[in-house]
């Protein structure tokens, strides 16, 4: 028999999730019904979309109910199958298997990896939705061509970083928004960005005017508020913003603040579009082939910061929203 | 010889013009050299793009200078000619003549108009820029399908009028939101409308739920402000607005109002794009043949709001903001 850890949604957050948002119980595993495998999971990604998910109301998709295991994605082995009739013993599958340790599923949306070719956390990664996320939020919304001008806010982060490789490969120039030298750094001198803008340090607004002194061909927001207003006043005619998130505006208790520079779009017939990943799960396997390629040649990094324990589950999930992570956040759950 | 009565802006406005902004002056035309018309113009066009002119700045173009004569697109005729290769005296032409009784001009940018076709009037509004901004607003940007509910904001107001006339006989629901009983009225029951919106009267985000249950394709926003944030949270899957105007926010002296509510945008996946009436001139005779054609299959109704006496310019300017007219407005200024 096994026990399971798993993190149960108990409470709705108001502003930043505390001690009472969630609660680690202990469950034993039943039995297996037919068709049915047990799932051993490793780990579980974190993201800032999690944040939504807990929130009441309509959006891309369900809320999490109270009581419910927490929502994440997540990857393991099959560790035990009362005759499945595609997975055995031994695979490496991931899905949305949620905060906890084992899961017992017909494993209907989950797929099979080959952990021979890349190790599990990368599948959660640039091969995972984050990076399905980065590379339809800038090939099909952004719209890149080779030399445009594509400036990333969140650029250290796990969608941001692989953006703005892709937009590299592409031929862009690329300027990254990040928090701190060290990331800074890191975009330029590991990633290979033109330029980069440490928004603590510096005016984002004035930087942006001189990083980019042409405009802004697109602008790919992960983080909304300042950071999108600043851009609205330098994009170019034409110009795309893709809007894939808005960390800034998460943990809000008081109105989201809207991009009061909004009519840029109108003065140069610019075009903001909202993206969902899951809109383009047809051709996740096309994204995923090309990435792993250009991973093999060496033109595109990931990183992937993994922390351990689901009991830390709550203080790594912190880490989504203070910025103290470096690339695709990762919990070891068993 | 004649004289020519011109306004001149003089100072640019913060908020609303006041006595300060424009003055009338006037001055003797010139013999005209060779290659040029002398235009007498009878209208000119009010649009509440106007008030963008007179800031200075960056925008879809140039601001208009100071000492320079306000720039509205006109129209007249050619009472002199001195050898212009094109135009003959008693020709009608339409152009950007500014607000002024006469101009001297090679009239590179004019275009000769068919006078027995239809009323000076109305190549300013539906057969000019006002109707260009419509059709292409909504047929291009809009993308509108047959089917598609569809909102406009300031809906009886020039742009607004046509734009959901176009939305009618291309199949779609049309939802107008205008101030007043009469507005409303007129268009439901003038121009065909399936509802109407008195944004006066009514708390526009519960009357858009009621008046569009299954959501909103397209919203056309001539308006910016409350009414943006009401219609993106109605917004479906896939949505198009289009940004034509903020006529709410152009008097702002504190920062524009953005869109509260924009990550709806990501939400619903939907786009938010600006637009340009001047990108589609090379298509302008194509629109003007389709918009004449529904006009005289009475499927299309347009409404010139027409004053006089350049002396009355602020006063009519005015109207645009003030909501006290009923249609395109026009100024008959000799």
């Amino acid at each position: 028999m096994f026990m399971n850890k798993r993190l149960i949604l108990k409470k709705r957050p108001i502003g930043f999730p505390d001690e009472n948002t969630w609660a680690l119980e202990e469950e034993a595993i039943n039995n297996l019904n037919d068709g049915e495998v047990l799932v051993q999971q490793h780990y579980v990604s974190l993201d800032p979309a999690m944040r939504g998910w807990m929130n009441e109301g309509k959006s891309y998709i369900e809320p999490i109910n109270l009581d419910d295991v927490m929502r994440a994605g997540s990857i393991g082995k099959v560790i035990k199958s009362n005759n499945h009739p595609k997975l055995n013993v031994g695979d490496c599958i991931a899905g949305w298997g949620g905060v906890q340790q084992y899961v017992v599923t017909e494993a209907q949306n989950w797929h099979k990896v080959d952990e021979t070719l890349a190790s599990m956390p990368l599948y959660l990664s640039t091969l995972g939705m984050t990076g399905m996320t980065a590379y339809f939020g800038i090939l099909e919304v952004g719209k890149i061509k080779e030399g445009n001008v594509v400036l990333v806010s969140g650029a250290a982060g796990a969608v941001g970083s692989i953006v703005g490789q892709i937009a590299k490969i592409k031929g862009c120039t690329v300027i990254g928004i990040a928090g701190g030298k060290e990331k800074c750094d890191y975009l330029v001198d590991e990633l290979g960005f033109d330029g980069s803008i440490d928004y603590k340090t510096e005016n984002v607004m004035l930087s942006i005017r001189e990083k980019c002194p042409k405009g802004i061909d697109v602008f790919f927001d992960n983080v909304g508020g300042d950071m999108l207003d600043a851009a609205l006043v330098h994009i170019r005619k034409h110009a795309r913003i893709v809007i894939c998130g808005a960390i800034s505006q998460y943990n809000n208790t008081a109105r989201i603040k809207g991009p009061s520079n909004y009519l840029s779009l109108l003065v140069n017939r610019a075009t903001m579009q909202g993206m969902v990943v899951f809109d383009y799960a047809d051709r996740y396997a096309e994204a995923a082939k090309q990435m792993s390629y250009w991973i093999q040649q060496g033109k595109l990094k990931s990183k992937e910061d993994i922390y351990e324990g689901i009991e830390n589950f709550q203080e790594t999930y912190n880490r989504l929203f203070t910025g103290a992570k470096h690339g695709k956040l990762v919990l070891k759950v068993l």
